[in-house]
């Protein structure tokens, strides 16, 4: 036993209603969100237009145990239905595949509905482009959920480095290693034809799935923007039409070096997002696969294992995201729950007119996802033109 | 990416109702039965009674947002309530200190609400023989909350054994080792002090409160009784009333040896529940701090590492309980989630005078629950007689 | 790279003479005894009497390139003619079974050569007290290879608890668990047999076997000797004789407790020889498959890992076994090296009438070695009287 | 306790004769050049010229306890002298820094001696290809000290890929990481200047100091040779005149992909050398800080870890370098042992005029040498070309 700590989230008074746009059926996204959002009991899910199909959209919803009424088979109708009503939805959750993101995005933003979308959120940068505009003119929160950023040991490892645990940041590595798509990529999953479909996804495929997690993850923790970048696609596992696999060199501010392996034909990786960073005084390494220990080596002391919890070296950012003592494990439930616990905290605020205190929350917004889809299209840039250095940032 | 197997829970048409008595404020217990409530997305909280103190009470019932009309401040008042309401609760979870279980669970099954109780489940066997009594006189579920033996790879281990994966087991090890209380019993907290006091909790402290989890775990894994044990207890941390540390002989059946270890106060252990149990053909060992992986050695062969998934080695009831792909990692919450999907299996086929299919669902029950009061007794017995062998079964 | 510490053994002026009893073939102890030998660059093996079978003696000597003159068929030959040797060896080890360590190491001593001793170096405490007190008599180096124990890390783990680092300790646990016996004891091996002829190795097979390690070990690393047991021998592997596996409880000083636990039938353990300490203000774990990696859990602060190696936590008596700098990986051959290293140091003072230093070496002595044997024979006391506490201090 | 298997090494009849040219002092390499030897049971070292300072040279040689008139000053007189003795040395060990191998190798070929060089065995290609030349001329052993490669699971791996066991191979990732110029060169090591002063060294640091290890090892163990690559040097520790980062791409044959990190300055990283080898039916994983143990994962089964030893999924090649037991740990001096055995059979084998059984050993020859070299300065093209693809093969 023990008990939590007194860094916590401060309380919701009521659960935000929540809609959500695809992710019905066998695929993982959209109960991911759903997860998310139960798990933080910040959230109550009211409204869904579950699947484009009017049947599967009516059975998922059943499924869901969804109000038959505010089941939708379109987004249209559930943007103009729920924007209307007294009781609609706070925010959607956009679940659906990347190329339609975009058109979903602004039918939501234009009646005042709270985006959650996500990644990459768009497929080019001028959808992106005409994303982050049309936030800017409605000031609504665009959130995008990239899960990893919020596990505990990720928020303590970035508050470590800005308060100089390892000193001045050298050298960088990330990867984001799977083993799924060695042997065929699933001939059976509809979910996933689409996404080695250059007419659908466009110029990456596996870079733009992970790689998009993979860079956020690397600037969020290591506080560098990569500048530039380098990349050569393969295909690794079973022959498929778009990468698998991707080889990226990167450059950061001030010509700090760093290298991301993108990788869904790696067997014996299952989720393995996983970052090594290196300073003048320390080094931190992390992996999704064990995310509640995070690798700290101080310079010529013993190396140190920080394990999620309370006390006992974790920060107190990283404190108020342990719902359980350390060593009662948390996991990408948890991850997902924290994420929507920071999507709640800012869409109450935003629709109270409050500001959130700096440093409470850390939720990716459209600038960040813009950011993810220039990183994927300026990939494809340099691997086309044989792997050259391009402009990021 | 990947999808999840075909091995699933079967569907829930709703969410059952559930109550809670205790469990509000600071401590552990409360929040974990409401957090895999909710992760099982088969309950709704309706009602509650979270605190004997009323001012409390109400204040709890607000941060849980459960409704005014619904917040009682008595369990006299909440089950005569319920019980008569047409949308009363289904079922109540009980996550008071242990000495109250009995009146409590007496009275919600005095209006035929199924019951969901902490461990253990009373202090004395006398307690526990009177529930059991009521529990066969009334045919409702009595479930005990061992949350542990919910770990899809926990099911992995026994069905494996079960198989004859190790052969005829020949040795079992369990501990469940845990540091907080190494310097002090939390002088803050007055959920822990009841822990040390024998007037309250009954002949033992840590043997009681996480040695009969190891007891769950190590008859379920193993498929074999506990017949004798033998038992010392001491204090090993900071001075306490009560013991904080076991050492405990077992002998299971056909004189099989095997040891538990039952600690509160071994810096480095945070729950760190584990079991090793050794066969003729091989060994299996697992560890709640690394709960996705389960080691499995065969015999004469490489070693395995049998991750939570699906496919690649595990067996159908661990698939069943596997939400996220391999490598998207589950952990407590979702094994509190699994725990509360199979009582909601248990109790919605109860009131629908269903039987469960047999092999679905592995819910303790009360006599799991009276079984551990016997542990601790029988412990306690050992422990005052020197350490002698004693009877279980 | 990088480069050794200032942390050395004193240098040696030239390599003293060895000889061997015993060892020859397929077993592993005389190869071992060689191994740490040569490694130490402190010994030269000059003679041998490597099997009592004549034509064997004479094979196994040109194996081992041994001098033909010097490749003797019994210990008496080689103790007369070495002992008149103006270059005769300056020590013996003896690698023979059990049984027949007695008369060897006294034939040895009467011409006063210097003694190293496999364990057990008796199997009755009658013969095992009268090689303490001929040791008395001669005042000869008499050495028990406990090699474990030469772990840099296992010397680091000892002076940190001398020094306080996990304050008063409170509880103690080790364990020396293998696999081998599981199946069958090897058939093919003679020298297997014996281990389990009572006739032979007296009370007690693997409780004597490796359960004198585990003794060895955790009462040098934690400082404390075990004054009561109590013990419960049993048979988990194939059918056999006698024992393959133990389990004790331990009573330290006062009246902290322990447990040990001894298998040789439990798969998945190669050389499982661990310990667990802990205290009131910190824990230390250590594990013999990853000997290179000291646990160090100080309360309230990150658990540290203690890797082999000079600077960064490392103890100057650790830094000293160190031949390798952090990372490039030392193992048992190491250990033996080291143990090698510390036994020259002992006989080249002796021989030149200086005292060691105090704290340089720590080489188990005849009384460690009394020690071993009592301490199975209260373990077989124990056990025939089912299982009771018996003094062994 | 167990047995050593049947699959060894051929023995041998008696030891060879070696001497070493430098090495003397503080240095690593001397030491392990003779621990190697000394293990093996191979060699006996009997002549050396410890330093190019004559006072030191025989101060290392009474410190290695080397015959005075077989203490040279010079490579000159040692070569010229040993070169005509009846008992003169029949291999020798050059551990000299790298820019002086050349000239001291073909003193000792010119005389009939056969070469044990470290790597890399020269600083230029000139240099190189002149020592493949003097090899071929004379026939001489001219073995290059790759030691990491002569870890048992090492061979595992190779042979594993070789019988087919992760299908073809995809992707190849290898680095090596060190953390000892994270803070500085250390200022007070002679030994360690030279490493950054190109007017020594040559066109590279790290990459040639430990990159070559690295080349060699993933060359090995996949059967593949790298045949483009493209590198990036940096300096991520304390300021320095050469590279001690390097980030590389690699090409394969048939466009197989793979990278390479090697760096000095990342802290954490002790001697971090590891691959991770990809094929279309699983993945091998080995780390060099643990080299005990292989992670195999064949597709779509549990992952295994194969551990040094005998049976249980070793391989008879990898089953003959372990000399001790499964857990009975070994480590870098026992890969230095198994290259020594190695080297020691093919002199053997050369001085009596016999082949080596093919697939028996596989000691790195001066091709493997030249490559080496061939390698660190196409890296050098690369960088300074900013990073372009050059042709390696």
């Amino acid at each position: 036993m023990g008990l939590t700590g007194t860094n916590v989230y401060p309380a919701a008074s009521r659960r935000l209603r929540l809609g959500i746009v695809g992710g019905g059926g066998s695929g993982l996204v959209g109960k991911w969100h759903w997860t998310g959002a139960r798990l933080s009991n910040r959230w109550e899910l009211v409204a869904g237009a579950l699947s484009s199909n009017p049947a599967k959209a009516a059975h998922y919803g059943r499924e869901w145990m969804l109000p038959a009424d505010r089941t939708y088979s379109t987004y249209h109708d559930m943007a103009r239905i729920e924007g209307s009503r007294a009781d609609g939805i706070e925010a959607v959750a956009i679940c659906t595949p990347n190329w339609t993101h975009r058109a979903i995005a602004e039918a939501f933003m234009d009646v005042g509905i709270d985006i959650i979308c996500d990644k990459p959120i768009t497929t080019t940068n001028e959808d992106a482009a005409a994303l982050v505009k049309r936030q800017r003119e409605t000031a609504l929160v665009f959130a995008v959920t990239h899960p990893y950023a919020f596990h505990s040991m990720v928020r303590q490892a970035r508050d470590m480095i800005n308060s100089g645990a390892i000193g001045q940041v050298r050298q960088i590595l990330v990867e984001y290693a799977q083993e799924w798509a060695t042997e065929h990529d699933d001939p059976e999953s509809g979910s996933l034809a689409w996404r080695r479909d250059p007419a659908k996804v466009g110029r990456a495929s596996a870079a733009a799935d992970i790689g998009t997690h993979a860079l956020h993850l690397i600037e969020f923790v290591s506080i560098q923007n990569v500048q530039q970048l380098r990349a050569d696609f393969h295909v690794c596992g079973a022959p498929k039409a778009m990468e698998d696999t991707a080889f990226l060199g990167l450059r950061f501010r001030h010509g700090v070096p760093g290298s991301m392996w993108i990788t869904q034909a790696a067997p014996g990786n299952y989720c393995g997002l996983r970052f090594r960073i290196y300073g003048r005084r320390g080094g931190l390494e992390w992996d999704q696969e064990a995310p509640e220990q995070l690798m700290y080596q101080p310079l010529n002391e013993p190396r140190q294992t920080i394990v999620r919890g309370h006390g006992s070296g974790v920060l107190p950012s990283a404190e108020r995201m342990a719902q359980l003592p350390r060593g009662h494990g948390e996991a990408l439930s948890d991850a997902w729950s924290n994420l929507y616990t920071e999507m709640a905290i800012a869409v109450e605020a935003r629709r109270n007119g409050r500001t959130v205190p700096k440093g409470l929350i850390a939720v990716p917004n459209v600038d960040d996802g813009a950011r993810g889809v220039r990183f994927f299209n300026a990939a494809a840039d340099s691997h086309e033109a044989g792997g050259v250095w391009v402009d990021l940032d």
